[in-house]
């Protein structure tokens, strides 16, 4: 992440892209020559197209080979791609965000920041809820703060996770699920301090395992909702554990983690069966949004 | 390059943005609730910007500290990015376009492509050139065919260009420059079957050389103009090469080449220069523009 005295700060459209500036003639357009200097509005391209983005492209052919399911959750993580060789972050020669080749080999993500990290995202998402509310005109960025424990039971092959509300111990409404990892994107963002991973998983309801449970997380939440999606911060510390021999309470593992998820998925696979129907849809639009999301919150990671 | 039955096909935007549709209320939008449904409208993100992509943002940068100069030449070409430990492709383990570190060694590029390759630019440039006449509403694909020929001499340690008109003779207007290359940012892209590289040179004009050349290239261009860019593509050949021993003829030395440049780089110095100042800009919006074409260009290059 190399900082240069000479990169400039670009303006950021708050709303409508430079390209769809109204033309000034009205609803119709005149052409414009080849003449010297700026046209007031640019074409696309010579082809008259604006090309989907690879990168979106690659994500967006992802989603659409493993998100037909009925319960399927789609989130993307804020974390770090770990070289397991080295033990530090990936480098890959690369010098740009860039979606990792799934045949990439001692590759681990680590789902996890700093304490400062997770106050600095904290804060900002704040600032946010503030900022949206009225006589703000948008969609006001909403928020919960919430406490919940997840307890995994291993059954057969599959987990079981069950999540009770740490404070009356209830378990929540569509709190005991089977979740199966059903494929990941990774993607490494060398100029910021955070990459992301994508991830589909299933999360079928099942009944109450029976047995002792395996793994135990204490989640401190705080879950932030906007149009399609929420934006979980999350404080996750492990089971209490028992005191040292010196009476001494050993610390408790502790991580922070942050994940952009998509709300109602099914809206995403509604579109996704327009464009498999080749009818006018909105999937390439709805994947960017949730990219674009993820990538506002990358780029405010701050240093570790 | 793997294809996969189920990728399915992105419509691509022929104009506006799908972010940018005017609200079905008028013009004043109302908020809109954060409900299981699809938004008819959704915000850039939660904190209601669109993210500039990094990868725009790299290669704006570049240009940014490279372009300020009076002799400013921008191009991207096509070719192929090749390792010259194997004289292969390069491989990089990502599976998107994406700009390749400055410090990555062992890396050549080789603007060129198949006869083949050539032929299909040819086609799909001339069919829009066919496409883009009136009644067409746009602005019009011009091209004109050019025959020049360049002789490159070699003073101090700089390279002379002389280009001359190869029917007449006659030195073309500007034609004898120094060219000096100032910068180059390579890109991978994986998914299509050409790279490309974008280049910043100087071409200072200068006397007329003496002496001999050292060099000597035949080109045969169509030269096709949109707006703020011309797409060359170009055959090239070496200078005509003596008879063999047995009186057959060797064959000469053959490259295809494709690139877009900027007609006038001043329109992007002076935006540069309004970003610079911190004034409203389209800086981005023309590096996009840039972009943009040089890669619907390389999604249609054909199996080599």
């Amino acid at each position: 992440m190399s900082t240069n005295g000479k990169r400039p700060r670009y303006e950021e459209d708050s709303d409508e892209t430079e390209a769809s500036t109204p033309s000034s003639n009205g609803s119709v357009r005149q052409p414009q020559s080849n003449s010297q200097g700026l046209p007031s509005r640019l074409e696309p391209t010579i082809f008259g197209i604006f090309p989907t983005s690879d990168f979106t492209k690659q994500v967006g052919d992802f989603l659409y080979q493993n998100i037909d399911r009925e319960y399927v959750e789609i989130e993307a993580k804020l974390g770090r791609l770990i070289d397991t060789r080295t033990r530090e972050r990936i480098q890959l020669d690369v010098a740009c965000e860039t979606i990792v080749s799934p045949q990439r080999r001692n590759l681990k993500f680590e789902s996890n920041m700093t304490e400062a990290q997770h106050k600095h995202f904290n804060e900002i998402l704040n600032n946010r809820v503030v900022a949206t509310k009225p006589p703000y005109q948008g969609v006001p960025l909403e928020y919960k703060h919430i406490f919940e424990t997840d307890r995994v039971y291993q059954r057969n092959n599959c987990k079981v996770r069950v999540t009770t509300n740490t404070k009356t111990g209830q378990i929540v409404n569509g709190g005991i699920v089977e979740k199966v990892r059903i494929a990941v994107l990774n993607v490494h963002s060398p100029n910021t301090y955070l990459d992301y991973r994508i991830t589909v998983n299933s999360e079928k309801p099942v009944e109450m395992p029976t047995g002792q449970h395996v793994h135990e997380r204490n989640k401190d939440r705080l879950s932030y909702t906007h149009q399609l999606f929420k934006v979980d911060l999350t404080q996750v510390k492990g089971p209490e554990k028992s005191r040292n021999v010196d009476g001494t309470m050993p610390p408790q593992d502790l991580s922070h983690e942050l994940e952009v998820e998509f709300i109602n998925p099914q809206i995403l696979i509604e579109e996704k069966n327009k464009l498999t129907q080749q009818q006018h849809n909105r999937y390439v639009n709805i994947v960017e949004n949730f990219l674009n999301n993820i990538r506002c919150l990358a780029k405010e990671a701050q240093i570790p």
